[in-house]
């Protein structure tokens, strides 16, 4: 039943965001954060993302697609609610990497290691599939195209930059999907396990890509062996962490749970899902990584339901803040035809980026799913095509070393946010058609059979 | 029934706190915050109070205890995980921040406008008497025994200083105690609104002698119509906040009521809570009566018992933070002989504070309740001693003027922390007896009645 809703409503937050600018003004002057800024600034993140998160569902799209429209109004181009840089953005940023750890921990919470597995093969040659054919895509459009736009540094070579690019181009941010398939309730899909798994091995892959580039960044010759560590470090901390983690997860949750003081078992699961995500990101590789390790590793817990049941509200509260924070990095100025910013052989540049970048990913949904049991390709490849923040490092990196122009950047940030932003809707209605494919084998549901 | 409990599983806090450590020598050097050492400094205030919170409980404590030992533990003068500036610094304040308010908001929830209105009288006559008692003896004792340590600035006489120490004895900190309530569930007893109301009309009294002080401080005339105005403020916010919170609650929760988008009822009563808090605080107020009042003003929508249960695991996580930063505050300095900032003189007047600030508000519990229903006194006098930041704003104001000298400043600062950690644990018995008496003129227990 949907009643009428009233977002006129919504105009009670206009005083907020006027009051948030306001004293953030104040507080710049002033050399510090108040308090009272950093509330009306939590308050704008958390009040409209759900208010266009509803609007975003009440038309049929996922609600993390208001969250990040959210993120675009607030940020610095438009309304300017949060800067860029300064202590505001700081602490945001802090609270949006909670948010995405603790999204990934609640994926992991309700993810099944042996399912998993089951997918494992399925997911690895999606990822290296889905890594391979947009760097290569990439690196061929860069060395045949040679676009003109920028000026690199002196004795940047034509292929180097063709290599940043790719590199550019190869690493899912699972945060968007995931979220999608949280949204529309489709986390348990086979699709969806492979894409998980995929985008965890894709990960991986992308540290090592991210060592090789390194490597080229900073001129020095490719050392085999570094890259073989890296791949190490990367694929032996997940192993030891879900196995060491499924050894001392039952005796400390059993000793937790002779506990009375009150929140202890929430506050022991948001520990774990943090100290893992920080020990993955000691240890060289995602911290989303880590969360997502914890939480597989606690559901197998006796206190699974409980924690799950506890963790959501505190998410609820840290994961929009991630999404508004991702929205908040797209710069509007880009696409105004009135901004100095706006340059058409850019727009140019970063289109036939998004479209490698969407090509390269939907062909790795067609590399598997073609045996007994049989998967949605185009699901599977939709789900990989978010990019976000390790496409980004590479670029600054690149950007930062006199590799790539800012105009360069500038492409690869336009082929960022439209993979981001088109996700969502388009991932929505395919996987309805897959809901339908898997139901369809079985039985009718109950109801329609006593018809 | 009470199992054993293995405290030694609490070494695995060990390399948490040394990685905390490390990462932030790490991520100082590298002048920002490192997401991994957020987060291990977030895990090692979570898991090390709800560790000694748990141990404070076994002992017979009231949690908080815990958690304010925690906060020294961490604290910059003994581990240093907790620095008392930089961006770690400002980011846990924030939060802490967030966790102050959503206590008082949780307290507000389960308040009952109507029975405070009941207990009204009383709780002015305690706020008037606990502010005016202290604040005399503070004075008198200053004036009369002259203690001499350290120098003022030039042109301070005696008397401004009297003036300045007798106001840090005022104000009531209602955090520690209003946890214990909680802790001990005697949050409903009479005598726990009977402190609560007090503490909340202590506030606008501490606002009006602030702005005197300030004027003070300032050299300024002391004029009335200042006076006036700023206790108009304090008291319209409040009255205001609660009208036009009634009026507008039950709409826009029933407008909530009819969106779908995950979260939303969480995150509007969570915004609700920090949007009031920061209207109080741009109102000149405390921002901790704005979410009490915004909790308030919620216990009377439908939505209540959601919102109470929802709210909850989210204050888990950030009530913690708010008393290990109480703690982190403490300087174990001042009480190390082999410290160069130990001072037997500053000691001494910290201690005479310190007697001057409990028997001036237990003073104030015998203010009321000789009437028809009975009040224990002593219970309302107890729980009016916490001191905390209000005294602390003082003083920082004296000494930023040099009014008070840095070690009538450090005086001060033991009076404070004395206050803070001796109430938990007289509290508590007290107001078991309260308990005792309260349950005793009615009829005995109905299990007892059947045998």
């Amino acid at each position: 039943m949907i009643r009428r809703f009233r977002p006129l409503f919504a105009l009670a937050l206009v005083p907020i965001l006027l009051a948030a600018t306001q004293t953030g003004e104040a507080a710049a002057a002033a050399e510090g954060v108040r308090t009272e800024h950093f509330f009306l600034v939590i308050i704008a993140i958390l009040a409209a993302s759900k208010l266009l998160g509803e609007l975003a569902e009440r038309v049929g799209q996922p609600a993390v697609l208001g969250e990040l429209i959210t993120g675009v109004l607030l940020g610095a181009s438009i309304l300017g609610v949060l800067p860029m840089e300064g202590p505001i953005h700081e602490v945001v940023e802090l609270l949006a990497e909670v948010g995405v750890a603790l999204l990934l921990f609640e994926i992991g919470l309700e993810t099944d290691l042996r399912e998993m597995a089951r997918v494992g093969g399925a997911a690895t040659t999606v990822a290296m599939v889905g890594v391979a054919a947009p760097f290569l895509l990439g690196f061929l459009y860069w060395m045949m195209v040679e676009p003109t736009i920028g000026t690199h540094a002196e004795g940047v070579t034509n292929t180097l930059v063709a290599i940043f690019v790719g590199a550019t181009l190869t690493a899912t941010s699972v945060g968007i999907t995931a979220r999608v398939l949280n949204d529309i309730g489709q986390l348990h899909a086979p699709e969806s396990r492979v894409i998980i798994g995929a985008a965890v091995v894709d990960d991986v892959l992308g540290l090592v890509i991210l060592a090789i580039v390194s490597g080229l960044a900073a001129g020095a010759a490719l050392s085999v062996f570094g890259i073989i560590m890296t791949f190490v470090v990367a694929v032996g901390f997940l192993v030891l962490a879900v196995i060491l983690g499924n050894l001392v997860a039952p005796r400390l949750f059993g000793l937790i749970d002779q506990m009375r003081v009150r929140g202890v078992l929430l506050v022991a699961a948001f520990s774990f899902a943090l100290l893992f995500a920080a020990l993955a990101g000691l240890a060289g590789s995602a911290m989303i990584i880590g969360s997502f390790a914890a939480g597989i590793v606690l559901s197998s817990t006796n206190q699974f339901e409980m924690i799950s049941d506890r963790i959501k509200p505190v998410g609820d509260i840290f994961t929009p803040i991630f999404f508004v924070a991702v929205g908040a990095g797209v710069d509007v100025h880009l696409f105004l035809p009135w901004s100095d910013r706006f340059s058409i052989p850019v727009l140019g540049v970063g289109f036939s980026l998004l479209a490698i970048a969407i090509v390269g990913k939907v062909v790795s949904g067609y590399s598997v799913g073609w045996g007994r049991r049989k998967l949605h390709h185009l699901a599977i490849g939709v789900g990989m095509i978010p990019r976000g923040e390790v496409g980004l490092i590479f670029a600054h990196l690149g950007l930062s070393r006199g590799i790539l122009s800012s105009e360069v950047f500038s492409a690869v940030l336009i082929m960022v946010i439209f993979t981001t932003f088109l996700t969502p809707p388009i991932l929505k209605p395919i996987f309805q058609k897959v809901d339908h494919a898997n139901a369809s084998p079985s039985a009718p549901p109950l109801a329609e059979a006593n018809e």
